[in-house]
């Protein structure tokens, strides 16, 4: 196995790598990303997806991971290996796992009336919730992702990370507003509001269709444009004195009662 | 209103704040934690939580935290104001409101045998997943926590920030070990374990008593500590093809699942 050293931040490739590291919008514009840490690379191969290029930490890595890359770089993956300042740079976490892939990113076009469960994410602004919101998402059930212009990238290396894998299991679009769903997914559009409608358990049948849960930004909650669209406000009750929960804790509860009531529903078939 | 302006360094209070902003071993020697943004600072005078002092950026403080500090200006709380490179190294979040209060912390003594619903987390590494963690146990009536030895700190500036205030509802526990909880609680211990168990949703009453839910580390899940003293395992069910999911958004379902099943057993008396 042939490896490339880069030991300079000169280095053509290495400042392309850290722009896709630092902007969103160039991770938008150039149709890539990184995904950090020995799970993603893990689940990458598990899902068939191939990356573009491997990027190893010169401190080593784990024996796991040694077969990995091995295997890899034997269907033609290129493999570099970045000195350690270089590669802290554009690494997520503080203590990474000295392994990253930079992969093409799935661009998807909306459909047209398609029957489905969606989570839509309106301004959702931390990539780390963003990230968990997708394995929650997959994890219910929920493959099917679409997140405003205002939310943070989908595709970011931290909202990888904190997707761990979920990513490869999901649909995702961006860029998608409040107005873009009812052409696109043949489901309600329930509002997770913190400020109003219904309680989520009091309130019967509504996933009973296709559901579009909305998720809105950490603080001031779903947009105007977003509740314009609901079908129906709901909120999860919550102890007087507490104002909300984190969006991924929302999001949690508003997608595991929606697969708990349907494994229930089925049972009684 | 006076302030002390702060622009070395060197300066003792500063080294001091820093080390609690660096340090959980000092935050719990010192029985003092910083409490960053306006939100935190808004629910402390709600509670009647008075700071040892607020510190503020050079920068300035929005109009809404002007008489905020006022109020706690007169009530004798010292006011220092930090060059903004200063306030900077010492603040949680990159963007910071401007604000943050030294407080003590409320170290408790565990009780005996009480009958008290309780959140129980082993081993959870990341500070903003144990402050989300408390939010959401809050905000789902369970207001005692306790923490393992192993635990991130309770009490660090990244929990207290992502607690959103609360830590100030709440009866908070560090340095239990599993086998303490059997002492201190007349409740039944269930661990959420993705492992193996029963389903959640299928398995019956186990919320008609008091409850010690135990939450694992990230990655790890439960020590071998804590389910040997577990009484009931459970899991939730997720999608094949994910392996679990983040301990946020799964002590929110177990929470609210409690949570639910409290009001639909109330409503059918």
């Amino acid at each position: 196995m042939q490896y490339r050293m880069i030991e300079s931040e000169a280095n053509a490739k290495y400042k392309r790598w850290k722009k896709l590291f630092e902007s969103a919008r160039f991770i938008k514009k150039e149709g890539a990303t990184l995904a950090e840490g020995a799970h993603l690379i893990i689940t990458m191969r598990q899902k068939g997806v191939k990356p573009e290029a491997l990027l190893l930490r010169e401190g080593g890595v784990s024996d796991e991971v040694a077969e990995i890359i091995e295997d890899f770089a034997n269907d033609g993956v290129p493999c570099y290996v970045l000195a350690n300042a270089l590669y802290d740079k554009i690494s997520p976490v503080e203590h990474g796992a000295g392994i990253m892939a930079e992969i093409k990113i799935m661009a998807n076009e909306l459909p047209h009336k398609e029957r489905c469960d969606v989570l839509y994410l309106d301004g959702v602004q931390d990539p780390g919730n963003v990230g968990t919101l997708i394995r929650t998402a997959v994890a219910a059930g929920v493959s099917t992702i679409a997140a405003s212009r205002e939310s943070a990238s989908l595709w970011s290396p931290k909202a990888l990370r904190a997707a761990m894998g979920a990513h490869f299991s999901a649909r995702l679009y961006e860029n998608v507003e409040p107005e873009d769903l009812d052409a696109a997914f043949d489901a309600v559009c329930l509002a997770a509001d913190a400020r109003g409608g219904s309680d989520i358990y009091e309130t019967a049948d509504w996933e009973k269709t296709a559901t579009v849960w909305m998720m809105g930004a950490e603080g001031p909650g779903l947009s105007e444009k977003a509740l314009a669209v609901a079908d129906r406000r709901l909120y999860i009750p919550i102890e007087s004195g507490c104002e909300s929960l984190n969006v991924g804790a929302a999001a949690a509860v508003c997608l595991f009662e929606q697969k708990r009531r349907r494994i229930a529903f089925k049972s009684l078939k």
